[in-house]
């Protein structure tokens, strides 16, 4: 089984599964040179491919087909290659001054089509509505598990963002243990009595000058210290901590703010490699006010370089207030 | 002038300059689809173009030739493109919620030599110590800035490590804060009363899984939590904290061993992208224990995803024992 192995320089944590060795030929960028999906490669996620996954976990079927069989709209599978999985009894281990805890926790893949090479922004904001109902529904039944302490949904489009496979799909995680990555939330709140998004929601509001879009229910920023050119944040302006409890009437806005959102960034972009992460409150844990669930879009035109790695500080050579600018110029002819 | 802004929700700096913004199609990785140096793209390092960068600042010039000039073997400029300057005072400013620091600091360019589409490790034991020379002295140059608190040397080789240009160069950055990113040596020195890395040698050198090979004053692993496929650390085998301190025969140890290891690992990995950090102490600080610097080598076969991003945890595929055990038998072929 897999260790969530803790680094003691920089106070974090890394996934390691003892016995696995990625060939240096089967890293993706290596397979074939810089070019790694190619043409003509097997592709899992392709409807008529559902044996190359795990058994399928739910799937919209719309005229009832049969299970881990074509005929489907969206699937959901267990990631094949994670180092997480559900069995077992969470355990921690030390071996001098090294500690390690064991993987227990869970990855899933959601395929959001069964057709190859069409981008999920290419779809109209019905089919978007889909997706994040279906990322609702897996984010509250991985919730239930009392292990599992923080839920991650992400995704990484293109392979300057990380995808391994060009197939439009999203991920959506379950981790025994809480990130200490987003706890300046929780600070923030412990010093002001407040939280910090609803603050930067107002902030935002008042200096005018990284808004990008404002609809019914969310505010398109691009942050204040962006750590990614042309980062965007979309965040419910209604106070709410878990992702989990999105309303109906906020999955049809953020699918339409989606859809306009990514494709006038693709366009203005020049159809850049992408992540997209929703950060959202633990649980299963006593509660701790402070989180406020969000959406970060990070393109990604820039690789990380040294400094990134051993500073941690980034380096971001487009100032928010004119990537800002910029989308919300752009924004206008999507909308 | 740049800033350094504050990140309230991961507890971070991210350096923005407020009136720069790159065009989406500026960015390398845009520039020319995934190649981008491309072939006759005028390069700046090459002799001949010195006019292209800021003035010289030093440069070993075996036959006295003029500076900014032909006649070159290595040569170190200021980072056209940096954030940072040296001309100002060190100033906070706080707007709303939002706080930043003005970008006092330096970045130099090492560029390693006049020849382009040789890499570092191409030339003989040699030349890597008059570049660990050079470093010695740029590094104690910078700190002779009372303002400047923490000096990081890197190296980016490759588009996948965010190298910007193909020309064979490193880098050194003097910034008027330390970055909280290593502060993990210092929780270890405040609980445990011992160097981590000091540790980290001695637990190395017992459990003897993740040793790559030792020389007379190096020791070189593949770390216990290693956030990037087969990660190593070349670490003195000599407790000391400031890299600026590093006597002549480790110089020559370090040049030999690097050389040694580099060219075994751009074999045995393909010829993959990689990074080269030197962690090390902050400088005019009241003295702090718990630092020793060490050199961080990062192969770059995967790209960060939005797992890395959002919660800060790596994914490793490679588990280092195995990577170490690759290492330690391909090493001896190149000693």
């Amino acid at each position: 089984m897999a260790e969530i192995r803790r680094d003691l320089v920089k106070n974090n944590w890394v996934a390691v599964a003892p016995d696995m060795a990625l060939k240096p030929h089967d890293f993706p960028i290596k397979r074939r040179g810089i070019d790694p999906y190619g043409n003509n490669i097997f592709c899992p996620f392709c409807e008529g491919h559902e044996s190359s996954t795990p058994p399928e976990i739910i799937a919209c079927r719309e005229n009832c087909s049969a299970a881990n069989a074509p005929g489907w709209s969206i699937r959901v599978v267990p990631n094949k290659f994670s180092v997480f999985q559900l069995e077992g009894v969470l355990a921690k281990t030390q071996a001098g001054i090294y500690s390690n805890f064991n993987g227990i926790g869970r990855q899933e893949v959601i395929i959001e089509t069964p057709e190859h090479g069409v981008d999920l922004h290419d779809y109209g904001p019905e089919k978007i509505s889909q997706v994040l109902k279906i990322l609702k529904l897996r984010y509250n039944d991985l919730s239930t598990d009392e292990r599992i302490k923080y839920i991650q949904i992400y995704k990484n489009r293109g392979i300057f963002a990380g995808a391994s496979l060009e197939h439009s799909h999203s991920q959506i995680m379950g981790v025994p243990f809480v990130p200490r990555c987003n706890s300046g939330v929780v600070d923030y709140y412990n010093k002001n009595k407040q939280c910090l998004l609803c603050s930067i929601i107002e902030q935002e509001k008042k200096f005018n000058i990284r808004l990008i879009h404002e609809s019914e229910h969310f505010l398109l920023i691009c942050p204040y210290a962006s750590r990614f050119s042309y980062e965007t944040w979309i965040i419910p302006k209604q106070h709410g901590e878990q992702f989990g409890a999105i309303s109906e009437a906020q999955i049809s806005d953020l699918a339409a703010v989606c859809r306009n959102f990514m494709q006038m960034m693709i366009v203005t972009l020049r159809n850049p490699a992408y992540n997209f992460v929703i950060n959202t409150a633990p649980v299963n844990l006593p509660y701790q006010p402070g989180f406020h669930w969000y959406m970060e879009i990070t393109p990604r035109l820039l690789v990380t370089t040294g400094v990134d790695i051993s500073t941690g500080i980034y380096m971001n050579p487009v100032a928010p207030e004119l990537a800002a600018a910029l989308f919300r110029k752009e924004m206008t002819k999507f909308i």
